[in-house]
């Protein structure tokens, strides 16, 4: 690729944006991640267990309409729990990629708590010859540490972080890691979560509402020609008016003409060959208990 | 009824989808239900006799005008403490089915505990004369004793879990039972439940918002033929502005004109005479303390 | 007055339904109510003071710009505190009735405690020269004390409960209160209230939503014949936008050209004058811990 | 300026109404004021980074678009961690003020630390060369204090209180300070603000929903004669979709043809220059602990 920037095309080639298509397959974990006591509500399961049932064939389907590949992120356990579905995935001509174990969020896990749930999801996955590149934290909620757990795994990108619209390159003590950047706004969770005990969310709102915030995200995203990284959940998207919602979107995508769609590990590549895209190693934030008192 | 999958029909014949119109009569019990002291609160007492006192006759109107049959389902309190009002729904020929004693959610009731709500509530029906073949669980927080306790009283079919578009058949120990799967997003509570003690919820949505909501899921199981299951409070959808939406609903139905309206027990016998729809144990989910430590 | 269901017409004439708008004054009250401390807080003390700053007098106004009479619930230390402004109000020619004297709900109060507010809310407004005939609760929270207590204090009508959509009687031991009733749809605390701290919502909806939701409810008590009561909240609904969306609802009642405006005590005299109006005893709700142990 | 009011034209000119952007450039801070721990939480920092990194660059373009000068308020310590971004708002010809040093709430704490955070904030922005002359309380929160500990750090306006809906003067016991009322109807946070922990709020509302809500506010402004602030945070409405929405709204202020921009200083100037505006005293509330028992 060469670009006007050097000699080539930059990450993004000639289009103006990006669409990258991710979903979280969590299945069971989400809720069982806020007490192992739930696995005993039968409604509460049978709400995630949709997720394999019907949602994620379904999101399955709706891209095939279109021939667009995507990037799905799994739980190690749910690789265990749901192999089939999970190898249909990859099977189908997907991206499968790391996304903990458990789906317990990092920032309430030790060091050797975060790192066990990076090697049991990357043993998981690969039981089911799944070789990941990609590693997204559960819930987003990354600590220091991960970017470098990720790189100790092998894993080229990472997608957990807010600070950016477009790719860069975290320059770790293991190597670089390319991080694809995510955003509330861009999920579908905001939009469609509702379940009251586990706490899940109060959201229900019409899928006409959900595209009116991914629209408008997509278009600044062309005006600036950033990174559109979309994040559904197979149990929440894959309802009959949401899976039609998100086909409507993809329309969208396609009608403006001027946005590619990518996988996160075709992304990953591009990024790397593109030198232009910034470098930067993460600095953790200090703060002095003089200045903020309360821990 | 045969079927292009067998020799007869399926249980949706030939339409593209099925609608069954749910009503749960709550009335006082789910304000009871979060605590016995608001029976003095004389306000949240009287929000929830809107139910008796206006809903439920306006929505009855609402159905009659459309000729359209419903199931109804109805606490045992209820029953006891308003015969006439059930009565009168039975009368006008809608179903009547079990839902519970006291509203209070299963899974926070020991099993002898569930099991009481289960005789009460079906001894209270008894005595109205009627003899209910449908279960829902209040809160639709079924346990995984619920299916059998449903059988253990000789309820044909329940309309509690969410892991399905369309009615499969749930293997218990004592015979199958119908599941017809609902949903958060075919339900009024989270579009109109605003009450803040005790705290039901905070939402006063636009009726229009609710139909938004409730349409693309309609289009959804045309497209996908399933089962559009929706929930109605009769203390909630019975306000006049709501009431409209509901009819408003049925008409934006009826205008697909490839939807066809059923009850619970209609459905039942459908669902079970057909032999392509899928049978099913349910399978408690079991997990270990080392991958979820906290309960 | 004659009627077709009598001898002459009912509470609401010819009309096919009646508007009563209703404002309340609760200045620094709601804020107080929840802690004596706030009273420190500056903005929170200044979010309340816009009531009578700006709210009440922008109001004022657009009620003159039709010459529609409303009836106003003022706190008794709202009175004390600022006697000008709620003269000012009755000079008019509006309608003032009693709202408490501090605006805590009566459900946390003894009934001691309830009796006091009665008494010097009651006691406030004569000192201004005001004789309410009208009563609503704080927060609508109403206990099965308030309906005597209001008779005891000589009010003729209360405005505080949710059962029905038009006036009923309420025959109590000191004779009859007239019940005005309300409902959450019908309030724009649900559209627009946001306060952190104290909390008192989280609610910035467009006026445009707000319009929505009531004009659905309107026209609902234009097809059955009820009571469409708006309450509006001087601090919240007098923002600029907001009383522009006043204004705009006022020509939606009046453009459907069936709908007449009474002050509280117009329809009072009109529901005591019809016959046919529902007399009915207040039946608290008495409920057995064998049924609901959970107090 | 002259004026029909007197021999000038007062605060606001010939306009129907004055329009003030302010952007509030947190940064970290109200993540580290809700604790310490979250510097530890990577994505939560990630979400603060972004306001330097890409919504403040891209709001300073979008002002630069129409030669808009606006108001910055920055917290001490944001000026500290991020020197040169903040002197490029400076030097872009923008007006920089006083937000405190740590974006603690003030009604938290005591005078001696409230004192504490206008002293550090104004060092932190004078080392950089920059004179506030406006300050705003962090979250708004503004105690009976924060007038007078403005005044005795030379800052002559205030923006934390909405007991007005037009500029007037507080006259302190060091002299008069401007206050420039807001409200959180002006506010992006209530439209965009989602982080779960620490919380920052549950909101993904579509620009399309916050311009109308603005909007409405706008109008209603020009009818009155008001101040129509706007309250914008850069690591909110930095976001692409939300960036074009508020180009959107400065589009529709200058479609409306009577509407002027002013920066926080020129419209203290103007105010203070109008001697037909406001001058008052505040006057803390006392409240006697006979009718608010409740701390």
């Amino acid at each position: 690729m060469t670009d006007s920037r050097g000699e080539g095309l930059g990450w993004r080639g000639e289009a103006a944006a990006i669409a990258l298509l991710t979903f979280a397959v969590d299945v069971e974990t989400p809720v069982l991640a806020a007490g192992r006591r739930y696995a005993d509500h039968a409604m509460a399961m049978s709400h995630q267990a949709y997720d394999i049932r019907r949602g994620l064939p379904r999101l399955l389907g709706i891209l095939d309409e279109f021939s667009i590949k995507a990037t799905f992120f799994v739980p190690g356990l749910v690789a265990e729990w749901w192999p089939e579905a999970i190898t249909q995935i990859a099977e189908r001509g997907h991206e499968i990629a790391h996304h903990s174990y458990t789906h317990r969020p990092s920032t309430g896990l030790t060091h050797t708590e975060e790192r066990w749930e990076f090697e049991r999801g990357m043993h998981a996955l690969n039981r089911l010859g799944i070789e990941p590149s990609g590693y997204r934290s559960p819930m987003w909620a990354a600590t220091w540490r991960s970017a470098d757990l990720a790189r100790e795994f092998a894993l080229t990108y990472d997608t957990s972080l807010m600070d950016d619209d477009m790719p860069y390159v975290i320059e770790t003590a293991r190597g670089p890691l390319v991080e694809l950047p995510v955003h509330w706004a861009l999920d579908d969770w905001e939009q469609y979560a509702f379940l009251p005990e586990p706490h899940l969310g109060y959201a229900i709102e019409p899928p006409e509402k959900a595209l009116a915030v991914w629209t408008a995200e997509l278009d600044g995203m062309r005006e600036w020609g950033g990174l559109f990284q979309l994040t559904s959940h197979s149990f929440l998207s894959g309802r009959p008016g949401r899976a039609r919602n998100l086909r409507r979107l993809i329309e969208t995508v396609l009608a403006r003409g001027d946005v590619e769609f990518r996988t996160g590990e075709q992304l990953c590549a591009a990024v790397l060959a593109d030198e232009a895209v910034e470098r930067r190693k993460q600095e953790p934030v200090q703060v002095n208990e003089d200045i903020y008192p309360q821990w």
